[in-house]
């Protein structure tokens, strides 16, 4: 029997290769601390459990396939309140995130289209463009400048014929880039000039350092055509148990594409749905404690690599991740290293090796993500455990240093 | 900007362009009966709900991509109850059936590739088809003689290089059709001798009449690879609007490609998965009063059928529905003017056009499909109203009548 060529494509997380060792380290009654996915450790507000317990129908019933209209109207609510003019109309409800590039892809593209996308890029962005036939095409970045974009020249002599979008998350997943007014700009102008699509994925939204101020494509008048929004409560409320995502957009065309390949799939849980509607609901100051936190381990984690000879990193400006370059040669020996071999206190870390986040297959081997979704003193453990590891890598593995 | 052309060549279902029509009819105080979709009236068992508020977790967290241990355990219990061998790594946890179909299209075929399909077919089918670039070629089969297949050499004919699959829904959506130890073992063969795959959508399992026994390609010792099967308790349970589907299979090569797909999309909802184990563990006792009561309802239809002048329908073996062919030329027309002109006592029904369950543009145009999803009584008074339209229609129409 034939197994699609597509699906061979498609990559497993190189992740996953480490599950078994985290297994043998506890085993060995070390502590593991988990800095490897971004899975936040904030408690999900209690709204959502409230409403999914007093939803009681007699029957789980199909729900309209575009989403229900008490959650597209408080999307619709939430999106006015960020002064973005999104109505109900132009809002889909998705089975997460995922589902809502998934759909935008499959809309945007026959097999063979391309799509730009900065890189580092999230990782996911690689499987569903397998998935989708779709050939995602990198625009290089790097964390010496923390990974600024190049400039339009360098951008547009990658678009071809082929080129149907351009995809950016912002903030930055896995380097925590938040994209200037300048670099929008850029964007919006090349997607103009070339009747291409801008996708912002913005499921970090909310995550924004140093009084920075929300900047988005949706805010560009002149494009509202262009403006795919690919968005999921996921991260800003810390819910990504429930499959909550959207894609929102303005193009008529386009959203009967979208609307079809709703009704393919019939309807999102109900139960989720629900929930999420009393999420939408929360007011901005809900955000303010949240985003407190993660500043502050933002600030301990920096302190803390700061400290350590050879790293190489700027400080994110959003998100929760730090994407960070280490004197070392492969990243992914380190980690493996590090949850097998080392302890310091008979305690480790874990973390994503870069190779992931790269189309490029020589990029990200010195890099690592690093997710700050442990509590303050955890963060600060880590780093420490992280700055004896890299002494005793060096010392252990000479030749594979820096 | 370019909208894929896969997604334009998708269809919005052909009953959409009814709904204005119903509220309409509703505006003029008119009673309808619903029998155009699927959606069971029978109650959600109350475990669901119970499980679901007794879940209270601290974080809703992504959940492991192949679905929760606590729900592929259940369901493996429930398949071995079955007589089916699958073990819970057997087993992957889908948002619903549909994205069950999705991912085995897209793990089957590459663009271009097709699949075998006995026509009528569920109309869901075409779409998921059309977004993953697959080409579905329909074995048809006919009402007059209850939707049987057609000879082996027949069947055979239909493949070519290109034929990755044959897919079954067993019973079928929209005929009822259970399909025959016979008919079983000659798809088998077919498979095996060309090394397709197998793919059986047994959402109505358990809507089997006339105390037959369940058959499935699953049960045959000799194709264990070949054999994908497709679920969701949507049906079962009447639980449509939880969205948690299966894909069943021991082939390991292409358990790796759904889990990669699983992956892709991170996670189920974590609220109906847990809501789910509970259905799971029902034992068949459940169904027994839940298949007498359509066992009535479909006695109640098939009567009131009989008794139209003209009108062409085997009793239905499986499911909960009817596919009718109608002493007349255009169905959807005739369904158009139910809704928007005919009234009798100020009641009509809504019954679905039966062109959208065919590939062939020709199929289907005198016939619709009719969901015995009401309780008896109005069933029986909806059979009345039919009985009743079609004479008045003749009368309005007769150039539109056979």
């Amino acid at each position: 029997m034939h197994i699609s060529k597509r699906t061979q494509k498609m990559c497993q997380p190189a992740l996953l290769k480490y599950y078994p060792l985290v297994e043998e380290a506890k085993k060995k009654g070390r502590k593991v601390y988990f800095l490897n996915i971004g899975q936040p450790d904030i408690k999900t507000p209690d709204p959502f459990l409230k409403a999914v317990c007093a939803h009681q129908p007699k029957v789980l019933e199909y729900q309209t396939p575009e989403g229900i209209l008490a959650l597209r109207t408080a999307s619709s609510s939430y999106y006015q309140r960020l002064g973005l003019n999104y109505t109900k109309n132009d809002i889909f409800i998705t089975n997460g995130g995922s589902e809502a590039l998934l759909f935008t892809f499959l809309s945007i593209c026959d097999p063979g289209d391309e799509i730009l996308t900065p890189e580092p890029l999230y990782s996911i962005y690689k499987e569903i463009a397998a998935a989708a036939n779709v050939k995602l095409v990198g625009i290089r970045t790097h964390a010496e400048d923390g990974f600024a974009l190049p400039s339009k020249d360098a951008i547009e002599a990658l678009i071809t014929k082929q080129t149907r979008a351009i995809l950016i998350t912002n903030p930055g997943n896995p380097t925590g880039k938040v994209f200037s007014k300048e670099e929008l700009n850029c964007l919006s102008e090349l997607s103009v000039k070339h009747a291409l699509f801008l996708v912002s994925d913005e499921v970090y939204r909310e995550f924004l350092y140093e009084n920075l101020t929300y900047l988005s494509p949706a805010q560009d008048q002149k494009i509202p055509e262009q403006v795919i929004l690919v968005d999921s409560i996921s991260k800003r409320y810390s819910a990504c148990g429930a499959r909550i995502g959207f894609i929102v957009l303005k193009n008529q065309a386009l959203k009967e594409s979208i609307k079809k390949l709703c009704q393919m799939r019939l309807s999102v849980s109900e139960i989720d749905q629900v929930g999420a509607v009393n999420l939408m609901e929360l007011e901005a100051d809900f955000f303010q404690s949240i985003i407190k936190e993660y500043s502050y381990r933002r600030a301990i984690v920096f302190e803390g690599l700061k400290k350590i000879p050879g790293v190489i990193c700027k400080m994110p400006k959003g998100a929760f991740y730090f994407m960070v370059k280490l004197p070392i040669i492969r990243a992914d020996h380190f980690i493996e290293w590090l949850i097998s071999e080392f302890a310091y206190e008979n305690e480790t870390v874990l973390l994503s090796p870069a190779d992931d986040f790269y189309l490029d297959p020589e990029g990200g081997k010195d890099e690592v993500r690093l997710a700050y979704v442990l509590n303050a003193k955890d963060m600060q453990k880590a780093m420490g455990i992280l700055e004896k590891a890299l002494e005793a890598y060096k010392i252990a593995f000479p030749e594979m240093c820096k």
